[in-house]
C-alpha cells in the first residue's frame, strides 16, 4: 500500500510517499508560500531527480491538486487511488488522544478544541487534513499527536504545582512535545542495546532547532522537558527553555512591555541559542566562533549543562539508566556537542568512541564497548512512525 | 563576646543574643506588630522563664530600646556597651557582595540598590540595620546575605537562556536565597562526615515553609534551584516552584488578568502544597489526610519527585555525590518524607536507618551503615553563621 505523511503549516506543507509495510519513499518534497506570490513547489523524486516549479496556488486544497497531478506527471504515482492513506502530523492532542486516529468529524472538532493551546500550529494542521480529504476521499485519514506518546506520563510528573483547578478547568498540565520521534527513536535504541523496550529505562535526547529531553521507562514516556507549551526544557535555538516567571515580570517593567504576548514572543524568538551567543541560533555557527567569543562558549556550555542535568534529573526520577539516544538535527549531526555532553557523563563509567562518534548520517552505538552505559545517536523518522499509524489503523 | 543576630521584617524582628566564640545563646525572642497597636515582645532568657510584654511599639528604634531596656531588666546584659556587634540577615545582595561586610554608608546605598529585586525585604532588612545602628552606635554591624553564598555558582550555571543583555543591563540571573543555611549545614556535613568539605559534593535541601536545594561542590555553592527570585525550584507551602511561563500567559487570558503582579501573587501564596492539595500549606496536615485525598497525597508526591529530581540534576552536573542534606522545618522534622525521598533513591545503594531517621530534634546520620552514600538530617542555624560573620569582621 503506498501511504502519504504530510506536515501541515500555515503556508505549507511537507511529504513522504511510502510504499508500506517495506517503509520505502518513493518520493519526498513540499510546497511553501500557499496563499502566497511565487509558491514553490518541490519534488524529489527517490530513485529520480529533483524537480522544482514556481507557481500561485491561492490555498491548501489547490497546493494538493497540484501535488498530485505532479505525481502523476513525475510517474511517481499512476491514479489517484493508488494512495491508500494518508497521515498528518498534528501538534496539540490534549488529553483526548494517547494514540493516532482516524479522522472524522469529532475528531476535528475536538483538534478545534484544542487548537486554543497550539493557535500557531493545530489550525494549520486541520487545513491540511481537510484539503487532503477532499482530493483523496477514498484514502484513509489518520492524524497523529506530537503529544499522544506523552499521555503515559504519571500525574506526579505532569502537574504543575499550581492551583489544582487549573489543571481541573483549563487542562493546564504538561503534554510535551515531540512525541512521534521519541517513540520511533525508543524502538530503534531497543532494537541496538538488543533488549526489549519494556525492560529499558531510556533518556532520549531530541535536540534539533526545538529540543526536549524525554525519559522512556518501560517503553513509555515518563516525563519530558517540554510542558504546558513548548517554550520549556533545555535552552534551544531561539527558545529560552526554563526561566524565573518573577524575573520575566521583572523584565517587562524593565523594558515597559504590558503585553505577556510580547514576552513570550521575545522568549520563543529572541532567547536561547542566539540570545545568550548574540551570534546565531545554529550551533554550527556558534562552534566556529566559540573558542574566541565568550558568549557564544557560553551558550553552548548551558545547552550541554541544560542536557546533562534533564538526563541526571530523569534518571533520578526513572531509578535507572539503560541508554541514551541523541537524535534530530544537532543530536544526530553535532559530535562536538554529543562529545562535551558525553564527557560530564563520565562519572557513570560512560566512555565515547570516538570513531563512531563522528561519523556522519549514520544510525549507531557511540560509546565504547566499556562504557557502563551505552549512548546511541539515532537517526529519527517522524514520518515513517506516521506511515505505520496509518497501515496500522487502515488494516483495523 | 556578647554579639546580636537579627533578621528584620518590615513590622517585626527576631533575635539571638549569642556569647561568642562559645556559640552560646544567653537570650533570644521577637518583636511583632512594630508601628502597630498591640506590639508583642517576647524573649526567652535562656537558662530561665519566657517573657512577654504587650505595648505599642510606633518603629524599629522604639524596637531595639524596648528589646535592650528589657534585656537589662531581665538581667541578661548588665550595660549596653556588652553588645559586641550585630549581624544582620539580608535576602539580596546581588553581585556586589559574596561575603558578609561590616556596615558602612557605601554598603547602606548598594542594599537600597538592590531593594528593587527583593522589594519585600531588603528595605524591611535597612529599617532594622538603621534602628540597631542608632541604639548600640559602639557596636559591629554586619550584613550577611541570603545571596552571598551561591555567588561562586558558574556563569553557564547562573545564566538563563535569554537574551544576554537582561543579564548585563538589569542584572538577571541565577541568585538563589537560603545561602546562609546551605553554608551552616555543609560544614556540618563534612564533620559528620569526618572528610574536608572541600573534597565533598553534596546537596542540601533546605525544605521549609519556602524550600531550595543547592549543589554544593567542594564547600562552594555549584548549583541552587531558587532562581532570580524565590520563586523557582521544588514545590514549595505555596510557592509554585518551576512552570511554563507560556502557560502563566495562558491562565492570564483565561482568568481575565491584566496585571502579572496579580499572576505572580497567586503563584507565590494560592500555589505549592496548598494549590495541589486544595487541603493545606503545611505538609503535616496533608499527611493526615493523605490516605483519603487524592490530591493530598498528589501534592507530597510532587513535593517528593522534586527533591529526587533535583539531587538527581545536581548529582549529574556536579559529577558525583558523596552525600544528601535534609534540613529546615520539614527536611529536619518529617521522618515519612524524608524516608519518601530515599526510597526513591534506593537504585543508588541508599539505605535508610530507620531508627535515626525518625529520631527528633537532632542532627544525624539517617542512612544505614552499608548505604552507599551518607544522608545526613541537619538542623540549621543561622543565627550562628551570622555571629560567627561578626565576629570573623570584628576580629579583622
Amino acid at each position: 500500500m503506498e501511504i502519504l505523511a504530510v506536515n501541515s503549516g500555515s503556508s505549507s506543507f511537507k511529504f513522504k510517499l511510502f510504499i508500506m509495510p517495506e517503509e520505502k519513499v518513493i518520493a519526498s518534497g513540499q510546497i511553501e508560500r500557499i496563499g502566497q506570490t511565487g509558491s514553490i513547489v518541490t519534488i524529489k523524486h527517490h530513485g529520480g531527480e529533483k524537480y522544482e516549479r514556481k507557481d500561485n496556488i491561492k490555498n491548501h486544497k489547490e497546493a494538493v491538486q497540484e501535488l498530485m497531478d505532479l505525481l502523476l506527471e513525475l510517474r511517481i504515482i499512476k491514479d489517484y487511488s493508488e494512495i491508500d492513506g494518508v497521515g498528518h502530523r498534528v501538534v496539540a492532542g490534549g488529553e483526548y488522544f494517547d494514540h493516532s486516529v482516524i479522522v472524522d468529524d469529532n475528531v476535528i472538532a475536538k483538534i478545534h478544541e484544542i487548537a486554543e493551546m497550539a493557535p500557531l500550529h493545530n489550525p494549520a494542521n486541520l487545513v491540511g487534513i481537510e484539503a487532503f480529504k477532499k482530493i483523496l476521499p477514498q484514502a484513509t485519514s489518520v492524524v497523529v499527536f506530537d503529544t499522544a506518546f506523552h499521555q503515559t506520563i504519571p500525574e506526579e510528573n505532569f502537574i504543575y504545582s499550581v492551583p489544582y483547578e487549573w489543571y481541573e478547568k483549563y487542562g493546564v498540565r504538561r503534554y510535551g512535545a515531540h512525541g512521534t520521534s521519541h517513540r520511533y527513536v525508543a524502538g530503534e535504541a531497543a532494537k541496538l542495546l538488543g533488549r526489549p523496550l519494556e525492560d529499558l529505562k531510556l533518556v532520549s535526547c531530541h535536540i534539533g532547532a526545538g529540543a526536549s529531553i524525554c525519559a522512556i521507562k518501560n517503553g513509555k514516556s515518563f516525563d519530558t522537558s517540554m510542558g504546558f507549551t513548548p517554550l520549556t526544557g533545555v535552552t534551544m535555538a531561539t527558545r529560552s527553555g526554563d526561566v524565573d516567571v518573577a524575573m520575566i515580570s521583572y523584565m517587562m517593567e524593565k523594558l515597559n512591555i504590558d503585553s505577556m504576548t510580547e514576552m513570550i514572543y521575545m522568549l520563543n524568538k529572541e532567547s536561547g541559542l542566539l540570545g545568550i551567543s548574540g551570534v546565531s541560533q545554529d550551533s554550527r555557527d556558534i562552534l566556529q566562533v566559540a573558542h574566541a567569543n565568550h558568549r557564544a562558549q557560553l551558550s553552548l556550555d548551558i545547552l550541554v549543562k541544560d542536557v546533562v542535568k534533564y538526563i541526571g534529573q530523569y534518571t533520578f526520577e526513572m531509578g535507572g539508566l539503560d541508554g541514551i539516544i541523541f537524535t534530530a538535527g544537532v543530536g544526530e549531526n553535532s559530535d562536538e556537542i554529543r562529545a562535551a555532553i558525553l564527557e560530564r557523563l563520565g562519572f557513570l563509567g560512560i566512555t565515547i568512541d570516538q570513531e563512531e562518534n563522528q561519523k556522519r548520517g549514520v544510525t549507531n552505538i557511540i560509546s565504547g564497548p566499556d562504557s557502563k552505559i551505552t549512548v546511541m545517536r539515532i537517526q529519527t523518522d517522524e514520518e515513517v512512525m506516521i506511515a505505520r499509524d496509518v497501515m496500522g489503523l487502515s488494516q483495523k
